[in-house]
């Protein structure tokens, strides 16, 4: 004992610095080569190294440097993430160790050899995820290992379950919470922005967190805050739904589920979704942010995220199951997810989609409000004095009246209006069509990627507006959609790929596939 | 095609900077947030960027950076390495884009989903991940998708022969090449330092070249250069096995199986190591180093890599089904794994061990004398005229003679003996029994672990020095091993992780466990 302490107080220092690097979701270290204290290179293989002062620690991915500039020998740089997560000011003389792999990296690899892991895995690994201590390839193991074998459905409760218990949890202090949620994968599919209204305008309690795209061309929020700030603390958030019964508003401020956000960066780009993860990855940020009602939507089509409805079943069940045993009331509904929804593509342009429905305007897109108020009207069939089946005409009155369009208008009052006025981009280009036929096909994924690199969401105005829908007919030279862009950079990457693939097939009227729906 | 043109030669440019920031393996590159060309941040949420000039292109993850002594917003960062891939000069002036994930990404995906691959996808991942296109994150997914489910014994060989095309091939023009491997993970196992003078100085060729540690206490790399340069060119190291039928080099300067190092880098880290893995690994080193004739050698041993007898076996298999594919004559030993072999543990100490064998001196340890002339042996009746049985005596003859020793000095002599005469660290700490009895347990893992934390292998003579093994008899307070460190950072590191946990039991003879190995 009296050795340890001897030894301990012996540890040489080294000065904290902090790097304007944006590591994304990573904690970061950065050690100098010649650093005369510890050898960077000893680290280096282990990859990681824990940063010390007295009792705080933090987990961070070691970079060695050979640039004084960046970091001197007597200096241990940050990336900004990390040096916020340790909390202490620049110039605080701090200790490091060896990193030890955080425990639950033995349930992760107890998960790769094929394991089940009980709650408490669950709990330590989303613990140490939520404090950082996971380097991304760490996570990247942890996805695959339980994407791959699918975790069971106790074992996608253990995960849902400490999701939630990592963050912080919203409290409304009303028995009926009610909330939507679409699984993604479909662009254009604005709903939230018009059920949010309609089903608070009949009096119940929508508290709408929306979040930020991440790897789609416009998240709710993104869209939103076309119209007005969406960016409230809680107290604010508490305020204007108190007054107006729902709100539209970022989810991010709240600290819902942060392990979620953390596995998301890694998941996305890697392009893996299990069902697992995202019935997780819902239910906690859903229940975290207070809901007590759910409706969720599962798009199903070709290029959707579930295409086959089998897998829609599958998925459904899951989550009823969970949801079920967490408390929360849940209905899924299996939608038509063959072709974006709407006509436009990115923040702008959906908001105008939005609006024209809103405002009840011929040119409003059609397939936007018949799916909104399907959507509104099962929402509304939570309320226990709507009768089974009436929601829908509810909703329907509700919309005509300029009773939502009103509410949409009360809320952006209360958030606050938008102080720039956003238009679609300046930069334009039609994409027509290569022969005479009907469109049979508009991929998702390539509609999305194109409105992605055009811009959206960062640039409010880019993206892409259709101008041709699944079964209409086109002749050759027609455009069939237009790209805008704000910035050139963004317009030539949006352009240059529509050319290697526009997202359209042209064929036969019998060619279009077919999908059995519920509504 | 036009507009295509048109589109890129519009393009903005960013003048390239290097930073000298070692990011281990994987590309990095910097961008400033309000870099004037690009948004940052829509490339951010994908992880990786294009970096094209011309003809040349290279992937590399996205850092943002705010401080403009780093990068400016007119200019693109790269880490060390990507800058060295990329291979142009400071200052050019090069276009970025957005990175689609490499196509065989496609193929990971179908793995963690369960599928078979074919040679194809196999050669394709292996390729992407030889030219850095792959980020640590998706390597890992890749690692433990397919250490999951488990590739069968074809994938291994699709492994195996992709990761041997993707690097150079040496060849010794000889039809007799042997050579000798471990699977690894028990320290002190130095036994190719005597394995190869005495199989030289019978006659057959063993151009041996060996790696460095990279998460152990030494490789034979580290420790071989006590002793003599490893460091040496394909020319050289041609000139000294043609005079002398041996060398002990370092393999790292030739480029085989460059994805092997790649994939290591995340591996180890991980602390997965499927065997699937573990046999292309091994085996594409092998073939690429144009070794002709192999003895594999595994230990099994409650700390070892390989724990159980039958796992020992499995992996036996799956040496020989894609060793015997692929054209080597492979023979697979499996031996006792229980404890580290002879005393030092770091490249000093394990050199002194080494030296001690080869001169015949009464401290030499007994274990490393054994195993390294039964090893020997074996690698002797590979000679078609050596009777099977015989190899060991042969083996002896050559040790006891001095033979094996004078084939070592002239080893050491043509690769050039180390100028720099190293010693054991002068920091020292006696480790001591906290009880009567014998030694039941010296955990493999513990004891690496200490070694490296003491500074094994970048400080030569840091290390552990073991006084008593497996059933010795001891007494409380007599010392059980000595640490050694050369820098106090070192020394403290591992005194305090050998009072959390020494890595020995004490007990009684019959709690010793039992291993049945060949020999």
């Amino acid at each position: 004992m009296q050795k340890k302490t001897k030894a301990e107080k012996n540890k040489a220092k080294l000065s904290l610095r902090r790097l304007a690097i944006d590591t994304y979701h990573e904690n970061v270290t950065y050690l100098h080569r010649e650093c005369e204290v510890y050898r960077a290179e000893g680290f280096q293989a282990l990859s990681k190294l824990k940063i010390c002062e007295n009792s705080r620690h933090i987990l961070a991915v070691l970079n060695v440097v050979d640039d004084e500039n960046i970091v001197a020998p007597g200096e241990l740089g940050l990336s900004e993430e990390a040096f916020a997560k340790l909390g202490l000011k620049e110039g605080t003389m701090v200790n490091i160790d060896h990193a030890e792999p955080p425990d639950s990296m033995n349930a992760v690899r107890r998960k790769i050899a094929g394991e089940r892991l009980d709650q408490d895995d669950y709990r330590q690994i989303i613990n140490d995820i939520t404090e950082k201590r996971y380097s991304k390839t760490e996570i990247s193991a942890f996805l695959v290992a339980s994407g791959q074998t699918d975790m069971d459905r106790d074992e996608v409760l253990y995960l849902t379950e400490a999701m939630l218990e990592a963050g912080e949890r919203l409290d409304w202090d009303e028995p009926l919470v009610a909330d939507k949620h679409c699984i993604g994968g479909i662009p254009g599919n604005r709903t939230s922005m018009l059920v949010v209204p309609i089903v608070a305008a009949h009096g119940m309690l929508i508290p709408k967190t929306s979040s930020r795209a991440i790897t789609s061309p416009a998240g709710t929020a993104d869209t939103m805050e076309v119209l007005a700030n969406v960016e409230l603390d809680i107290s604010k958030l508490h305020d204007i739904v108190r007054k107006l019964r729902a709100c539209l508003a970022w989810g991010g401020t709240a600290n819902l589920s942060p392990a979620d956000d953390i596995m998301i960066a890694v998941e996305r780009p890697l392009g893996i979704d299990s069902i697992g993860q995202m019935v997780a990855s819902i239910l906690s940020k859903k229940l975290s942010a207070g809901s007590t009602h759910l409706l969720i939507d599962i798009p199903v089509g070709p290029t959707a995220k579930v295409r086959q409805m089998r897998q829609a079943q599958r998925l459904r069940k899951l989550f009823e199951f969970v949801g079920d045993r967490l408390g929360i009331q849940l209905e899924v509904v299996i939608t038509d997810g063959r072709q974006p929804i709407g006509f436009g593509i990115g923040p702008v342009l959906e908001t105008r989609d939005v609006m024209q429905v809103l405002q009840n305007v011929t040119e409003a897109p059609v397939d936007l409000r018949q799916k909104a108020l399907r959507l509104a009207g099962r929402v509304l069939e939570f309320d226990p004095d709507v009768r089974g089946g009436d929601g829908y005409a509810i909703a329907r009155d509700i919309l005509d009246s300029g009773r939502a369009l009103d509410k949409m208008l009360g809320i952006i009052k209360a958030q606050g209006a938008q102080t720039i006025k956003f238009k679609p981009g300046k930069l334009t280009r039609d994409v027509c069509s290569p022969a005479n036929g009907v469109v049979t096909d508009i991929n998702n994924l390539t509609m999305a990627h194109i409105a992605r690199f055009a811009g959206a969401p960062m640039a409010k105005g880019a993206g892409v507006d259709l101008y041709k829908k699944l079964g209409d007919p086109v002749k050759k030279g027609e455009p069939l959609y237009r790209i805008y862009a704000e910035y050139p950079s963004d317009f030539d990457f949006a352009v240059q790929l529509s050319e290697r693939d526009n997202g359209y097939r042209i064929g036969s009227e019998d060619e279009i596939p077919k999908v059995f729906v519920e509504f």
